[in-house]
């Protein structure tokens, strides 16, 4: 490997001065004048005819400005069927939460007080709740005859599903789209299989559980031009999707990015177009600025999904053929990642036989959005339980099974296309010893029983082209122009690839970022593709950038470009000492007056035509209590394939974070709706989160296969920490207790009614 | 000519309509969070010692923040002399004006009573007032002890004047620089002349008097982050020097251009240092908004001059030779026009000999800034009116004498640099019949006189290198990204420029622009230099962004590039019908999830070596009162070479503005002192601008010598209108009356005077 200077070091973040000090700005913290506070009234139903509102008690609230239903606002897409589109009720409510009324005034405090004299009539009707209920003939209409759209935000997202076989079938009335994939005689290799497991698995809907809330702020101008500040992750696509919602042709809208407080998938847009769209109607600055009841109720959480698997092999040992039913309940809108999870569900092991059949169904509940790792979660809690399943009636060991059957470069996907370039067998290689050392150190002590799990998952990465600038300044200094989100971090790893590649310091490059007017284009941060490609435009904007520095350099020191070099920001000749110049000097010949040398403006683009899939591998031990049902993390090691780590510290920051938000996805989250749809969850004090307390010391071992194709090998790094998190962790609890962990959160109260189960058939 | 569909016409100002209904931004309708208000106390005295400051009084006014001195202040150059670094007094005022104590408070109103409470006590000294007597042994020293800077900022509004001849003379102590051109010998050729003419002309102390007083706001977030809101002409300039003044770097400090309401080149940087370093003191948001008083008594005008002009001429109006002695008067900091306006003086005709000496004399007045045409507008005034004495004395007819002896391609100007191809024949050519039909139309009726004047003069046009973008946006539209700004219509031939580079309608292309911290780098928008260089860097970028899109579009289309074209938006397969495509489509491909071609993002830079020059040529007929001494402007011709129009009206306006700049440079405008050197003229009811009623008039004919580096052929035109404008005015009213004037403005108790003493001498 060649040595660097400035990539695979552990620098600190560009962004961690701003926000240790608490100095960073939140889209909430700008101080905009003669604002105007929106405030929702959100259906307390899950379905109902909306009968007549009476706004007028409200609109009587000094302060109050205006008090709006949807057809007072100048949305063009009222029957486009698009949430992000169209916000806000109309005819009938479709989810408890859905917004009905906006209250706008002069404060938080004078709309917050009109909203509760809203006065709506409602008719309510039966709602389609449950996802499998609604699936049966006669059950309630979710959308009524509404017509269902294909959403475009899974592919935002996703990590390039596509391929699946689409055919004509009967469908439920409530499925919005679905999905089948097959390769192979399912049927005939399940029959040839000396053994077949299945299971089927419930996970439930999850919030993104971001700091911030929802947000952003609106400026108008006279001339009806639009600033829209947000934590959004997409400019460009929140910019578009503005537009589309209010007729407004791009150049009238520019979106801002703030600091965002968290995204994990939920931030690509949401509550934009509404406060546009109030902004327009009353002529005024506006913040829309959810609450944290708001955004369990109206944002867009990571959907319910059920996953009926079945697993053949031999008794050898080599797996056969997976069958399975996937379906994802979208709630109330069409956007849930059911391909990319029904592709990854049957991708991590080599398979003869593959019939995946996925269903997308419509329900009267939160419409879905994406959560870090959409659908791959899910999918690898039912794959990799089941695989667990089969060790133990093989009689196997569960990480040699894996290791046996584990997908590698050439292996098909259930869309028969074939893995590139993986690093699963160097995860499982690295992981190895510290599986059986758990194993050897786990212990039962009285009612409390050890149990060591493994689990494995990946990610394809999404592909997005941008561009980026690379830009030398008057002081020596190069500034990269972005127009990417930073997220997670990224904007560190870019300015070392960046400093790595011009051949400076990290203290000689700036990031900043223009708006969605100004900069270069970029995908929206999520996918793990950010780094993978915008980093690779950064790379190839400062290669181009130092190239015409060169250029200018070879003039100065009368030589060739190809006897240069540059270090930390001086440009020498090569083997002559002292013979030299530097970027401020080339700076002072290209940039003022009479300068007679163009601006070093460099510029790189990228379009990824091939994915670097990033996998990881997991092992777990954890202690059950068989009196409470409590499940302790004792120990936890992450292997993860991560191509090259530009930033090895940052890298192991998303590793660490992902793992705790997926104990929190194993262990204690879960939005719960009643039967009427009703959510019952809506604050932090029903929805638990993992404090710091329930995190274990995690272990994250990065292990680096290089990608053909990201900057210094990276690949996106985002997503495969959450993956094998929830099964390596249920089949934690399996191997302890014995009790095979079907849905997700793992509870006390199951573990406990598991294992008085156990006892009553005599298994214990 | 080629047939153009875009450029070449008329098209409305893209900032027309914000302009119009009064919506556009100014620095001061921002509306800014917990802004602090600074006023600036300014010296009654224009050379004295600061014995003591007493701000106790003004600090107990409630809402005052702080009363500071230059020491109290972050600036980090407080002896380098330099004014924009440095901009309040320290130990000694230098010019009536010069501020002392700035008074920060929560509102205006607050400020403006404390400095009425600050009491300071000067010891006033002798001032060097006068430019001649400042340069007599034993007069006062502007600068006492201080060391003289050299200024870099003539430079940046400069036609890019260079190669005088320096020599080591003796100069008198407030002599701040000097130079001298020669060519051939002076003494002998001026001896073997049939006839030399000689005279001495005195240009006042004007000011640029634009609408919108100096204003600057800076924000300032906890970090110490610095975002500069100003109507500068030159945002690169500004960040520079701001960070320079305060020793930070370029990347904590971030310039905003603001429409600007009018900069003339007094507005490339001036009180933004000072406005930075309060907020940096305060930790607060500022705003440091001019008086018209203040911008009276602390801006920077343009500077008072003294010609002495000798021409020598063979009998046949062949020109020989001019010695000149040139004198700037550039206030209390150097800064003067000196070097282009003595290389001007020297350079619309042919001489075998040249001998110019010029000096820049530091005075205890308000120093000297840019103003269009800076020294070229002064030059003309001495260099025409020697003229038109040299064919009075030959008896010659004053028009014929200038085709006769006017520069061509190849002309030497006085630093022996030979003009490349310039347009002054044609724009003669052009003019005569103009300006025999004013010849021939002047009657005198009674007391009142009419005469005809011509002037000629030309520019040779700035030089920075400059970069521009042309991103393709998802909706099919383009928008240019700039770092220039619009001082003078420059975006509407941008959007001209780039719609016809690339195939698209005007509606097509939208104009942004970045700021200092994300722009591509654009020099500041004078010296003629903006629509030459940047607009140079349009077309590129345009036509890369076209390359990349046709690229995009051959694959789409099957064809090869050289077959497509693209007509308002539609790409087309030449003679094909109906194949096609379009740039949505091609967006679409190129942006968004899965896209598979890079975003189109074209990119041009220029770094022009070559000037194109643009010369002018003015005729006009004017009445004066023998009685009262007014004169009046009957017509007004104006023949420009231009290059090419992008636009023709905006070059119209241009010139017509131009003009009328010239009609109150000549007839109105002077900022007076006293022997003391207190300003007289503190308003504009003591500062007489021409309103419309006293603009007649103006027919501005365009003739188009193409430019062979501009785009298009365009050159720049801004200017060039105000230059011959003063001395074919008094031109005019020497033939009216038979006296020559010798200074500006040309009032009527002057031209009384001058008839009286005519009469007085018998020749009336």
């Amino acid at each position: 490997m060649p040595e660097y200077a400035v990539v695979g070091k552990s620098l600190p973040r560009v962004d961690g001065e701003e926000k240790v000090t608490g100095q960073a700005q939140f889209t909430s913290d700008l101080k905009i004048a003669a604002l105007l506070h929106v405030r929702l009234v959100l259906s307390p139903y899950a379905n109902a005819r909306i009968v007549s509102i009476d706004t007028s008690e409200a609109e009587k609230v000094p302060g109050v400005i205006g008090v709006y239903r949807a057809s007072d606002l100048p949305f063009v897409e009222p029957d486009s069927g698009s949430r992000k589109r169209d916000f806000m009720a109309r005819d009938r409510v479709l989810y408890h939460g859905h917004p009905v009324v906006c209250v706008v005034a002069e404060t938080g405090a004078a709309a917050e007080d009109a909203v509760g004299l809203v006065d709506v009539d409602y008719d309510p009707q039966d709602a389609a709740v449950d996802l499998l209920l609604s699936l049966e003939p006669g059950s309630p209409l979710a959308r009524g005859e509404k017509p269902v759209e294909a959403s475009a935000e899974a592919a935002m997202h996703g990590g390039g599903a596509s391929g699946e076989t689409e055919e004509h079938e009967e469908l439920p009335a409530n499925v919005s789209s679905n999905l089948h994939f097959t390769r192979g005689d399912i049927d005939a290799v399940l029959a040839a299989s000396d053994v077949v497991v299945q299971n089927t698995y419930r996970t439930p809907m999850v919030h993104q559980a971001y700091m911030e809330p929802q947000v952003a702020a609106v400026t108008i101008d006279a001339l009806g031009e639009l600033t829209v500040y947000t934590s959004t992750q997409a400019i460009f696509y929140t910019r578009n999707e503005i537009c589309a919602a209010l007729g407004l042709p791009n150049s009238k809208v520019k979106v801002v990015s703030m600091t965002i407080g968290g995204g994990f998938g939920g931030k690509f847009m949401l509550i934009e177009a509404l406060a546009a769209a109030v902004a327009v109607k009353t002529g005024r600055n506006v913040l829309l600025e959810y609450t944290r009841m708001d955004d369990f109720l109206a944002a867009n959480p990571a959907p319910p999904s059920v996953w009926e698997v079945k697993l053949g092999a031999k008794k050898d040992g080599t797996i056969t053929a997976m069958q399975a039913k996937v379906i994802f309940d979208t709630g109330a809108y069409a956007g849930s990642p059911l391909s990319i999870g029904s592709l990854l569900l049957g991708a991590s092991y080599n398979y003869e036989a593959i019939d995946i059949r996925g269903y997308e169904v419509l329900t009267n509940k939160t419409p879905a959005g994406a959560y870090r790792g959409p659908g791959a979660v899910q999918a690898a809690f039912a794959s990799e339980s089941t695989v667990d399943m089969l060790a133990e009636k093989l009689g196997m060991d569960p990480f040699e099974l894996r290791q046996k059957n584990g997908a590698t470069e050439g292996t098909l996907r259930p869309n028969n296309v074939p893995w590139p370039k993986i690093g699963l067998a160097q995860c499982m290689t690295e992981l190895e010893g510290h599986y059986r050392a758990l194993v050897a150190k786990k212990q039962d002590h009285g009612t409390i029983r050890e149990g060591v799990g493994v689990a494995l998952g990946g990610w394809p990465g999404g592909l997005e082209p941008s561009t980026a600038i690379c830009r030398l300044d008057a002081d020596g200094t190069v500034s990269i122009v972005l127009g990417s989100v930073d997220l997670s971090g990224t904007d560190t790893s870019f300015k070392q690839i960046a400093a790595e590649t011009f051949g400076l310091t990290p203290a000689q490059v700036n990031i900043v970022r223009g708006d969605s007017s100004n900069a270069p284009y970029a995908g929206g941060a999520g996918g793990s593709k950010t780094l993978y490609t915008v980093g690779l435009a950064v790379q190839r904007a400062a290669e181009d950038a130092k190239q015409q520095a060169l250029q200018i350099a070879a003039g100065m020191l009368e030589t060739g470009v190809d006897d240069l070099e540059i270090v930390e920001g001086v440009v020498r000749v090569k083997g002559v000492p002292g013979k030299q110049t530097t970027l401020d000097k080339i700076g002072a010949l290209s940039m003022g007056p009479g300068a007679k040398q163009e601006p070093v403006y460099g510029r790189g683009s990228s379009a990824q035509a091939n994915q670097s899939p990033a996998f990881a591998a997991h092992t777990t031990r954890v202690a059950v209590d068989t009196e409470t049902g409590k499940v302790k993390i004792l120990d936890y090691i992450a292997v993860q394939d991560v191509g090259f780590a530009i930033n090895p510290a940052e890298v192991d920051g998303q590793i660490v974070g992902g793992i705790v938000q997926g104990i929190g996805q194993a262990l204690y989250e879960k939005m719960d709706y009643d039967e009427t749809g009703q959510i019952t969850t809506q604050s932090f004090l029903d929805y638990a989160i993992p404090s710091a307390g329930h995190a274990p010391t995690i272990q994250a071992i990065q292990v680096e296969v290089a990608s053909d194709w990201g900057p210094f090998g990276a690949k996106g790094v985002g997503e495969p920490p959450l993956i094998p998190c929830m099964p390596a962790i249920a089949n934690a609890i399996a191997d302890a207790v014995g009790i095979r962990p079907t849905s997700v959160p793992i509870l006390p109260m199951d573990i406990l009614a598991g294992i008085a189960a156990l006892e009553t058939n005599g298994k214990h």
